[in-house]
């Protein structure tokens, strides 16, 4: 273990890194921001840990966060453990746990989750995560409120421009549902409609004789993206699906709300899509930057997840990566800085816990009893030195 | 994958737990008041990651961190990486990696390290580790602050009666080096030392024919433990061991600059504890509470752990568990409550959004659009209720 040449032991895993001083303060700054503005809203945090049993951090979504979670064995139980790689499956473990039946609850975090391979190619492994789960509530005023408080979370980051694309599993879910199938052929079409391989429906359709009208309804879903007359033109060509209609009445009823709230925020729908389908159990919501690209914010309601914890609830809730919000912060603004000399007089030491106590930061040159050049001070952002004077340590501002 | 019947999924491992609302909260504040307050020092906040290869984490204590350390295999590279379990190696890492050559450097973290096995039985296996590090000071001046921050810390959080255990390695290992050893039968020596197991260390000397003098002296050594009066008799005893007299003075400078620092604080001395020496190069120091029992925090100087890294530098620094000092907090002060009924009325949202800002939580009860009996609100820690008026929503305090 010696690495006196080269230095290996410098080099991070990929998809790893330091958070140095001026960001680490910067994701501080948003950090304590955000979990103030989740407590506003009746968000209360609960921290749960990094590592739990894998049947618990895997369940309601083992398909989606099985490679993504990191497995190690656990030397006191001898069983198979896990790094979590979401909190959210963990907010709805502590729900379930410590919940009154019919007790609306509220619950935010802020942790680091870690991923055995990234979501992107060169991304990371160790994204920020934060974000509020709604429990207990079935209607889409719940949805309304998650969705609200994560457009709140960007606003608060500084994020402009930005553009909101909502969905409905229970669209897709109604379409298959009619074609009555078992349940390994249903996740088969369902599979194919995540990755929107419309020509793959279709012939999978016709394989399996599921007639030329459910494949039409199909082909409509494909086209039903873009502005709210979406909604009413999926009303007019699925609106025969009763489960079609009661979805289109939750994205309704939110697209209205968060247009009167929000003006500016931009507001499309995918009703064809589907992410997260075995997971979620509803509305889909995904929160865009003024780059588009990757979403910066997503959720949804997933009201199933509780139950293998004995306790099936409505649920709903967003989470977000802190670490690429990060960019849009200036410098956090810190408190100003004195230098003081070297040395242990009872004097100076009163003084400078006297600066601190008034929220200042105290910085001592241990190398230097005497200040050194003041512009290299200035350079290096300090406000002030202390110095000795007649009656005792007085603070001399420097002139910029 | 199923649990209906029981809920084994409920089960944490063993030394992992959930921190809840309260318990949150409470860490939550004191962690932003640790923070602020290394701040005001001069110590800035850094992030290292979680994961790191195994070489990083175990370097230059590989013997005291190895067996805590959680390896596990990397799929993207192949290699073995490691959960940390301390994040003072982490420290000296970045701070070779980042530092000027003559920069004084103090770094601050905050951040949850792994265990494979708990320090005791039936411990956490995840501490929340806060601490600070100073780089660049040989001398004591440096070892005299990071002990102040440490005295600091554990008055920040309210722990009262603190009683200080210093020692210093350089005691135990000059009297090692008079032994002139090699490698091998001296870190057999230390290794008796440290577990002070004496009579098994005259014997080890008898046998490795060093002399009684030495014997000797390190019987001197057993006993010195106790009050400053131990650091004149160490003078007298051991004071021919050049090492040892520098030591000495070390000890009695921080002794007196603590004791006038803090005039309420116990400092007493074992010359003769010197766990951690694999690690540690000088100062050792340990902060308990009223109850004694386990140290609440900890630190020594460790020189030479950054030479892996291309960097020898001085270095010294203490760390604490946050958790265990949680209990001494009375519940976090939490902003007013405030319910509102459901509802998406824009006046509504208006004056939510407006209390929100002003400070208040503001819980919208999603279930009612009339406030419950108000004895049960006031039973649930709210202030007032948001009740709909001829000009607009109004807040009315719940009279207790």
């Amino acid at each position: 273990m010696k690495h006196a040449e080269s230095h290996p032991a410098w080099l991070l895993p990929s998809g790893f890194e330091d958070v140095l001083p001026a960001r680490a303060e910067a994701l501080e700054h948003c950090r304590r921001g955000l979990l103030d503005l989740y407590a506003q809203w009746g968000y209360r945090q609960a921290i749960p840990p990094l590592v739990e049993h894998l049947e618990s951090l895997l369940t309601g979504s083992a398909a989606d966060l099985d490679l993504q979670t990191w497995k190690l064995l656990d030397q006191d139980s001898g069983r198979l453990v896990g790094l979590r790689s979401d909190m959210t499956p963990q907010m709805a473990r502590i729900d379930a746990q410590t919940s009154a039946t019919h007790e609306l609850r509220r619950l935010a975090y802020a942790g680091t989750v870690l991923r055995a391979r990234p979501d992107l190619l060169g991304g990371s492994r160790a994204p920020f995560q934060m974000g509020g789960e709604l429990f207990g509530v079935a209607g889409p005023e719940g949805d309304l409120e998650v969705l609200s408080l994560m457009v709140e979370s960007l606003i608060h980051c500084a994020v402009s421009d930005l553009l909101l694309d909502i969905g409905h599993v229970g669209i897709s879910r109604a379409l298959a549902d009619a074609a009555d199938l078992d349940d390994v052929p249903r996740a088969e079409l369902l599979r194919r409609v995540e990755r929107k391989a419309w020509q793959d429906v279709r012939v999978w359709l016709r394989e399996h004789d599921c007639g030329s009208e459910l494949s039409a309804d199909f082909d409509a879903l494909a086209h039903l993206q873009g502005d709210f007359g979406v909604l009413t033109l999926a009303r007019q060509r699925l609106g025969h699906y009763p489960a079609v209609g009661t979805a289109l009445d939750d994205l309704q009823f939110v697209w209205e709300a968060l247009r009167a709230r929000y003006p500016h925020l931009t507001i499309q729908c995918d009703l064809s899509e589907i992410h997260g389908h075995r997971y979620h159990t509803g509305l889909l919501f995904s929160l865009f930057g003024p780059q588009r690209g990757d979403a910066l914010a997503s959720g949804g309601r997933y009201d199933d997840v509780g139950a293998v914890f004995g306790r099936r609830r409505a649920a709903t809730g967003f989470s977000l990566d802190l670490k690429p919000l990060l960019r849009k912060f200036p410098e956090t603004e810190r408190a100003a800085r004195v230098w003081a000399p070297a040395g242990t007089d009872a004097v100076l030491w009163q003084s400078m816990q006297d600066l601190r106590r008034a929220g200042y930061a105290v910085i001592q040159d241990i190398a230097r009893r005497e200040p050194p050049d003041l512009s290299i001070l200035r350079e290096q952002g300090f406000y002030a030195i202390l110095t000795a004077q007649q009656d005792g340590w007085q603070i001399q501002r420097l002139e910029s």
